[in-house]
């Protein structure tokens, strides 16, 4: 998930990491979602694989946005994680993304546009990073010819 | 879930149905797995559907064993249900049961089984309705030549 | 779609729908993603099914935040269309919900929760319903016991 | 399997550990099934992969729980073995764990679990045992922020 | 599975159709799969669904040929059957069959091909069979054109 | 498909082994199909991986009994090769075996026990390897305890 | 296979639809493949379900491009089909469309772009055709706000 | 993609390769696509993995014909990149090659078939290389008997 904060650091949006397991500080899990919109917080990224219970859960218990990773397992590859992530019932939603690392920088991407909604100079940011990606590809974009 | 107390009631357990959803009512879920213990049950069994959280949430805050069953779900036939429930992590275990109404069943057949270890007679009741069950198929067993 | 509008609207949110299709308008698409920022949206949802490229051609062109939702197919039940919307590569984020129309009514409430990160009113709103809908719970909560 | 044991002996739960093949020891299995009750076991762990018939056959000829680890085959990871083992008809009960080790560890816990359901001194050892795991946790939960 | 009945005395080809359920009746599986060979069998064909174990659980016990047939089950369409049936390992051997009613007819037509090995005049009548069906295709074969 | 020859060898059945390939000899393919039965052989296995088409074709132009090995392929894991071996249509039969060298060497047994049920001797030495892997098991099932 | 030939029409592209079998007529498949560029056709449509072998075994006797519809299959919706086809090893290739009637169109469609490759008028008309999709979409694209 | 380089110089079709990112340069794929047909290109190839977009997005704006080749993927080994590719609605088609390297060498192989079409020297070049394949294999298809 370190992944996610290299992305939101990239776009100067500050974040704070900490361990909450959903089974194994269940308490922890209680006290952390139902207090994160008091404590200031305005997204939560939460990965978690296999049996991936933790964004969901955290979902289900504030009323702040939550974007889910599925991280990848080791015998089904990450396919029961994304599963366990983003098949949420009508009520409970997790912005899940892809699985792995690509899913974990794009939630703190994601989580930085949902920001640059009432931030111009963020989202001016984001926009620009886009664009020199895309310079990035255009000056070696051409692959010779036979 | 209604198969399982049948099954219960069938080998003559004792058994309280209430609902408890992880995604609806959290606080219950939380209270009603701290407490599972010391109000006298001695086995769990829950079923859900889709990015299905609720068994291995009550595992993750209780000694008592659980047991899930995996609801068929809409768009993917209760895949997603069957890996959201059996792929727990190392130290957060739910005996999970067949998707849909087959699992339900045994879910109810199995708790039977779990305190049956501990009751001869139960056992015993056990042991003769799978004899009985043996006898229908004998009694019906052949299906002609040609 | 119609249930993320419904969800919209149940937390006093306004919204825009139209259609826009890849695949069938590929200059109109261009031309709403590049322009969106600037009239004034602050998320977009998008539905698509099969090999689903809506939402992620949608997020390579705007610095918004984007949600897809994968609709459910017809062959393969939204597996296909949810792969081929969350799987994103890295730099591109789709946040990405269940299939069919859970998935979208979640669209409209995760959209509503991301609003509410700026607007302590909406977000109590949000609590609001969330309360009430554990209280439905709760009111019918005893199953009975055999 | 050893996952199963350690699990057990961390719990101070007797064990047996022995090989019975489904299919290259029907006999053992057969004789093994039938005497197990009478033996005096309480509760059976099967591990199999592949076309995993171990379990569901164990279970077929006995009153006793029986619990089923999907061993991770090499070709498909051990889908097929947790298809092969979960899926029972109804009347036949196997409560099945994760795929691989992390469910074999879980088999060994959830029948100390079980038993734990008739023996308060060693409900209290899982329970202090869990309490230990989340303490692990808090003590390193913080990553930092930026 | 009648379509195996049907096959094989389309062909001219005895059998005799009974009732083994592995997970019902294991002592009839047990006495049916020691006798098979010494009673005259031939060849057996097994069909079974979810978590298929007879047609395996057979094969272990006879040195006969085994073919096993998935049963389209209702959650997973017959995928659960078909793992459960093929995937068995080194030493074990059933010959599989397409899911559903073409897999239990073509279980009745492979049993006729093997005895056909040794019965010059039943290759005959499969072979002429063989050409019937094609060409009741070529007497049908132009779809027109535009 | 060595394993194939090995499982032969081992029960003294002959074997001929030789290339044919459905998509870069099909002259040889429809010659081979054609002309089996009339050079004496009694059975085909035929091995292919990914769109595996070699033993259905095969089994299209003969009326000898075939038997299929789905290799194991590179993306997907020899789930497509299986898929593309047993899901065949009614009046084309292939008897499947598992994906890979297990399957394989299957594929051999399966073919000696087809010869077997015309043979008394190779039957017998097939029943005697099967008590003798047994017997191997049973000297090594004792794997202490705890 | 009906909406190939109307694509086709649309464009003015002229067919001929015929039955080939690979499985039941295995020759005809082989002088059909054999002499299609002989007899001047310019691309093969073939469409097929399951174990699905007609794409590639034209593809492998014929220097003509073949494209392949995976027929949606009754147990497992298609997915036996697509991969049947589309899994083609390298020297063999079929240009594979989607499941079902929408694949079967795109065929029709993908052969009419095929030759509109060298024929103006043609390709003019696929574009207009495009545009006009277009358009429909454009007039009816506002679905309100709220 | 340098195999489908490869399979285009092996049979001397003439051919330009650049780097076309629907998520990162999608004004670049816009303007490709729009201009590809006039530009003189006859056939495109794209290759994309994940939530493979490129291949249907281009084939939405030109009237060429469009080959896609699903990437092999981390997670899920390219069924994502598959299902993305192929499962196009009605009216958009991509002729969709294998997963990984064979796909591409056959997207090479097929788009020169296509131009052999209307090219007798180019079709002869593919015919006498199949059959030269095919000696490959018959100079060493004896592997021995047992």
């Amino acid at each position: 998930m370190k992944e996610a904060c290299d992305a939101l650091s990239q776009f100067a949006v500050g974040w704070k990491a900490q361990v909450v397991s959903a089974h194994r500080t269940p308490e922890r899990l209680f006290e952390f979602s139902r207090n994160a919109a008091d404590e200031g917080y305005r997204i939560i990224i939460a990965g978690a694989g296999g049996a991936a219970h933790l964004p969901g859960m955290i979902a289900s218990m504030t009323p702040l946005p939550v974007l889910g990773v599925p991280v990848q397992s080791r015998a089904l590859s990450g396919l029961d994680s994304l599963l366990s992530i983003v098949q949420m019932p009508k009520g409970v939603a997790v912005g899940t993304l892809a699985i792995g690392t690509a899913g974990a920088y794009n939630a703190g991407l994601l989580a930085a546009q949902m920001l640059g909604s009432h931030d111009d100079a963020l989202r001016q940011r984001i926009a620009e990073w886009k664009a020199a990606r895309a310079d990035e590809v255009l000056a070696n974009a051409d692959l010779g010819q036979g």
